[in-house]
């Protein structure tokens, strides 16, 4: 189990390469959802997303051994940046699987990190394969989006911020996907709250995470159909048995509520966000009771989005 | 002509009413352009615009006699907001006249702030007769959205404050309509910088300022065609006698110079901004030799973006 000291220290190590980003809050948001709301601006950190946080964590805790041959991994989307990243503060080499149809401006941005991006088919098995091809050529070193320890640590450190400039907050949510955020969002508010809750926020077209947290057992989505293109993967061993330790509930919204949300943070809040990181917004919203009056963190995960599908989604 | 203590009493005066907004930097748009930027972001301000400051600043300085039947003005955007926002502070009526085809969410943002809106013909003489009739009918006090020293005063305030966050600052940069803000950010660079210059930044499709700067005249623009909204307006007497006195030059940008600025903004520093508040963004690439090295201050002005234009510019 990860320890309070554990979470403190990588917070320390990490500190040099991390944003400590800032925390908004509206009074129109908050006169419409009931509660007093304090965005955390995940945005706006090194790589435009919290996985940075995690990423660099694990990197340092990383012997010379070990990334005498670089690092590697398989992403989509933001880990694969925040990997990039913290190789290249390493002075490592990394090796990025990335589907054939990932976006351009995600690729370049990896690229412009001075990692190696090897394509593949865009699915899960041939993401694997790529990957245990590549660590058998170059010895390179996998650091898993989520389901690792040094990685969960990391991610805990953002609620960890959070709580440091607001000790007053009742609830933090922050959404869903292989869990590595809310695993640490669950642990930083346990370690460092005053009772505050943690409750996780997840897409209904991508409902597998309240499945798994109530039966305890790692359960499929009944269907995958969502915006929140970060929330489509399922939890890992390790983020489900911290989440049922450790939170107190996980709620779905639906499309049309994270499109009301993203609207509603690009015209109040005036940042760039991606449509997985107002699912705990849409959260507040579709159950105001519960949240009235109380101090609520929302931990805003990202910024990267293609301009093009932002304008879709918005318009 | 407006002094120092005359700006630094207006920044005391209006500071419990105005937000002291965030400056931001960013490592890859100061790669991009060879110089060190800094963006002080009013996009964040109260109204989502500077102009909260100027209206503060001049309805806080009307007596209780010039309040007594409310104040009125009249704008399609962001002075509309900020005025109705001022006489909220002061517990006055508003009057706003607006053009009947304004945008609805500028509409009820004022409508919001408890003003009265009268719509009128979405032209200048239709707008002035409306608003003689209002003062006729009402006695409310009118508030001119640039020419007018309190206004002057209250924009100042801006580049005061990124100067005292930077005081390294060698340039600021501001877009010129009426030229408010920019004769504001050449008093400040004037008083509070260390031979701090001002340069305006404006669209080729609006480019009245540039040519009233050199013949000392007010001069219309050629033609007008831009996206940059918040621009359109020409200078006057009081504003454009300040600019030649203190500024340095006005540069010029194209619309595909606007949009690729107003991209860039979103993809890097990823914030909601308006057309109008990219331009001296991209007046600084257009310019790279004349920053190249310095360290530059460049006001993002505001926020106020309809998302269904936004999703139009951006794609």
């Amino acid at each position: 189990m990860i320890s309070k000291i554990q979470i403190t220290e990588a917070h320390q190590k990490i500190a040099p390469y991390i944003h400590r980003t800032p925390v908004l809050t509206n009074t129109y948001l908050n006169t419409l959802s009931g509660a007093n709301l304090y965005f955390k601006c995940e945005n706006f950190q090194k790589i435009g997303a919290f996985k940075a946080r995690g990423a660099v964590n694990a990197a340092l805790n990383l012997s010379q051994e070990q990334i005498q041959n670089g690092i590697c991994t398989h992403s989509s989307g933001n880990h694969a940046q925040a990997i990039a990243y913290a190789a290249k503060i390493l002075g490592a080499k990394a090796y990025i699987v990335m589907p054939k149809n990932a976006p351009q401006v995600k690729i370049n941005a990896v690229v412009d990190y001075g990692a190696q991006v090897i394509f593949c088919e865009p699915n899960l098995p041939a993401r694997e394969a790529a990957v245990e091809k590549i660590i058998q050529e170059t010895g390179a070193y996998f650091i898993h989006p989520f389901n690792n320890q040094d990685v969960i640590t990391g991610q805990a450190t953002c609620a960890k911020e959070l709580l440091e400039d607001h000790p007053e907050l009742q609830v933090i949510l922050a959404p869903v996907g292989g869990g590595g955020l809310f695993a640490g969002t669950c642990l930083s508010s346990h370690y460092f709250g005053r009772q505050t809750l943690a409750i996780g926020a997840e897409p209904e077209g991508a409902a597998d995470a309240v499945l798994s947290f109530k039966s305890g057992k790692l359960e499929q989505a009944p269907y995958i159909d969502t915006i929140a293109d970060g929330l489509l993967t399922g939890l890992g061993e390790l983020t489900l048995d911290i989440i049922r330790q450790h939170a107190s509930d996980i709620l779905l919204v639906s499309e049309d509520e994270i499109k009301h949300a993203m609207r509603l943070v690009y015209e109040r809040l005036k940042i760039v966000v991606e449509p997985s990181c107002v699912v705990p917004l849409a959260a507040v919203l579709r159950n105001k009771a519960l949240f009235a009056g109380k101090h609520v963190g929302i931990i805003l995960t990202g910024g990267n989005i293609d301009l093009d599908k932002m304008a879709t989604y918005l318009s």
